[in-house]
């Protein structure tokens, strides 16, 4: 079995934490290991490190290398260009095929938070045992906690068989990601999950769902696959690329198929989009304060300090989130952090690279 | 004519930027001169250098000589404690009596804001012209800007003359800092200013008003007057000074005596009591935000943001105070920055002392 990681964000959400070298995946958001540091380190019970291959841009490779010293050096898939996902995953399944096209492979994003790991990889295991059964594309749900808008909802069909104890569903529909009121009668009627973007699948499966429902893809992949293995093809390659067509899988395929299969991912899964969602995951004190650094609270609630460290004394403020680095402060109001991006387009329109 | 501007005050209101060695009137809030230089460069049009006298606590002196190296060192009284301001202002008027009791003398707080410096020397010039009349007790007033509880209250009763075209009002009576109706009360019916601690007289007519009113302290600053100049005596002076009454001179004596004038101080005043009225004063851009440094606004209104030397990024906040320092960030609700005395108290049941 292959994992592929995909690590291409850019995540201006975790301005100024995050920079355009400095996506969120390769931050250390709890102290720890950086997030993609994470999500390796959680599957190699599942898949040896020499059939991980991860799959990110030209600028963020070098630090990629710097943090994944026991990957293969060969094994991290340079992007000459963002596409979306359906091209990032069409490369490393073709990658993949070369050596055996049955063979099946987990595509992960790099950016996820996974609070039970173990449970992870039993779900996983499980999904790689229905993706071995046949032509089919597996993916994992997660039950909705609310009507979030920023998601894909996955309609359970029937049930389709048992895979090591999990229940394995057939999916009746994919809807893209809905309006509000939308979403609460999605969560009314039941039986939707949120798709989380790891998909389980043979190679060989998901190139010939490419095939049926991407051709461009499939031809540029086509042409990919036709280049010689020498240096100077590098150029033709990242010209091909660049034209390949930037549509996620879930467009390009997943909504088209009619052999999707679901697994539940009930292992405490965050996707972690923002700091509002890093407050909700964050251990907090009796006062919904949370901080790793010195801090004094006088009448305040409900406050994510990240990154100080300095001494922080909070006064009569409640729902903020403030985050220090060593060129910016962050101050912001809960609730409000999807806005963060407009300040990194502020920052982009006045000039001010070095805090992009 | 002396001035004597008094400089004993710790300010923990300032918090992080004041400290127990730095306390208000030591620092450059507004990026230039610190509080204490502005005051003394404000009245030397009026008094000579080796006429001023700053009555200030042993921890702050040697900042404090730093700060003002124009004056002669021994016109820096040292206070072996801070006892209010009546011993403070007895001590420095016998000081000043011994040279010449009939001289006038100003006393100034070392850490108020003034707007018009001109118009200020012509308001303390017309104060001393009407202490200079005789036994009497010059005040300045301020006309209150709305229902202070933080002041004491000036009575004005009848017109007893002009000085230098300045009107010069008899003080028919002086109220402690009054509970909020009272204040509503008094602004309703007109007629009352603010006492500023600003004060005109001849040393001789205060040293006998505190002879008449704080017979404890006269007798102290009598023991004092008696001391020999030598060095051993500094121990000595040390023992009285510390069992001087700690009162304020307003309390002591002003609410007592009959002989109180006052004149209108309309020079644009603050006494800077608090980060929230530092926000009041300091130039804001269209949204109500105040900051020295680089600063992004996404729907932000109303903050102040002080020494931050980074970028500051406001997002989705408004109605917010943001100091930084090399050792802190405080964040805290306008208008709760009087509540920033207890984070300090909370600073220190943590011993947290090189914070304090």
């Amino acid at each position: 079995m292959h994992a592929v990681i995909m690590a291409g964000g850019r995540g201006s959400r975790f301005w100024p934490k995050s920079r355009e070298k400095l996506p969120k995946h390769l931050l250390d958001l709890f102290g720890g290991r950086t997030i993609v540091q994470e999500t390796v380190a959680r599957v190699l019970p599942l898949v040896p490190p020499e059939k991980i291959l991860i799959v990110t841009g030209e600028s963020h490779a070098g630090a990629l290398i710097r943090q994944l010293p026991e990957l293969p050096r060969e094994n991290i898939l340079i992007e000459p260009a963002g596409r979306n996902t359906a091209p990032c995953i069409g490369w490393a399944a073709m990658e993949i095929a070369r050596r055996d096209p049955g063979e099946v492979m987990l595509v992960l994003p790099s950016d996820q938070i996974i609070l039970d790991a173990e449970r992870f990889r039993s779900v996983l295991a499980a999904a790689a045992d229905a993706a071995a059964t046949g032509d089919v594309l597996v993916t994992i749900g997660i039950q909705p906690t609310g009507p979030e808008t920023g998601y894909g909802y996955l309609e359970c069909g029937e049930k389709a068989f048992d895979a090591r104890g999990e229940e394995v569903f057939r999916v009746a529909s994919i809807r893209e990601k809905p309006d509000r009121a939308t979403a609460c009668e999605f969560l009314a009627r039941g039986g939707f999950l949120w798709n989380s973007g790891m998909f389980v699948w043979r190679a060989g499966s998901i190139l010939r769902a490419i095939g049926r429902w991407m051709p461009d893809l499939n031809d540029g992949l086509g042409r990919i696959a036709a280049l010689p293995a020498s240096a100077p093809s590098r150029e033709e390659f990242r010209r091909i690329y660049e034209q390949l067509p930037a549509v996620s899988i879930d467009y390009g395929v997943m909504e088209k198929a009619g052999n999707v299969l679901v697994l539940r991912g009930d292992f405490g899964w965050s996707d972690v989009g923002s700091w509002d969602a890093l407050w909700e995951i964050s251990e907090k004190d009796a006062c919904g304060n949370a901080a790793s650094c010195r801090l004094v609270e006088v009448d305040a609630a409900n406050v994510l300090v990240h990154g100080a460290k300095k001494l922080v004394a909070l006064v009569g403020v409640k729902d903020l989130i403030v985050v220090e680095t060593e060129d910016a402060l962050l101050i912001c109001r809960r609730g409000a952090s999807q806005d963060v991006k407009k300040a990194v387009v502020e920052i982009e329109r006045r000039g001010w690279k070095e805090l992009l």
